[in-house]
């Protein structure tokens, strides 16, 4: 996959992050799936068709991240992740995403997004069932770690 | 959304699942998710575009159905979910959505389908965020709870 797919997605990332959670993400380089496994507590998952290509593109968080940053948008302390947090996930997916398209649309990259789902529960994993490689963008954080996971055909 | 979109979703779960894997699912009325939750193990999520209309689908197991399929498909018994049974989990989900797209192309019905996802994880639960309703289908078999959520424009 060519890596000019990848960094869109990473800056959407880093602004959405920044700008409505007012919290500063540090990515490592991106780098091909191989022994990375992404645990997290809280993702957003969208499937992206276009009309040469499709993939996927999964956003994790660790609990204490994805608390933090709700907590940054609304000041309110939340323990737990409810519908709030799972909707604030679900939104920041479609931002990403949404960013990195028009991105990509002006190199020429065309692509239309499904709708977002939002996978709660104590570490989980997420595998894009594939048969190309599925790159993986680590984050890190002052309140934990993010993960990005994109493949396309 | 229209009923006629749902069954065939259902009758390809239940297809699948009896010829692959030797396993008889019983199939609960579809109905609009409110205060259910589909909370599994092991599920696969697919996204889908069509000209008209964009949706998600996410397939969830328990974790000693998901064994158990496994199990009669290849003759062996597996104590945990591995990259066997997230394989199989993400074929179900890519054959499912696959023959259901077959029918509703028959019916008019057009839509592509991005890349499967398997998340893994005790007790996950799934949202899909969409602004209309989610369908949800409970399964019931001799070996644990399945589900299949279902979101369309």
């Amino acid at each position: 996959m060519n890596v000019e797919f990848i960094n869109p997605f990473l800056n959407a990332l880093l602004n959405v992050v920044g700008m409505m959670g007012h919290t500063e993400l540090t990515a490592e380089s991106p780098r091909i799936k191989k022994n990375d496994v992404s645990m997290g507590d809280v993702s957003g998952l969208i499937g992206m068709v276009g009309p040469q290509t499709k993939g996927s593109l999964s956003i994790t968080f660790e609990k204490s991240l994805a608390l933090r940053i709700m907590q940054r948008m609304l000041g309110e302390k939340l323990t737990e992740i409810d519908a709030e947090v799972t909707d604030m996930v679900g939104e920041i997916t479609n931002m990403v995403t949404g960013g990195a398209k028009q991105e990509l649309s002006k190199k020429g990259y065309e692509f239309d997004m499904a709708t977002p789902i939002v996978v709660s529960g104590k570490n989980h994993t997420i595998e894009h069932k594939h048969k190309g490689h599925v790159i993986i963008i680590p984050f890190t954080s002052d309140s934990g770690k993010a993960f990005i996971e994109i493949c396309f055909d």
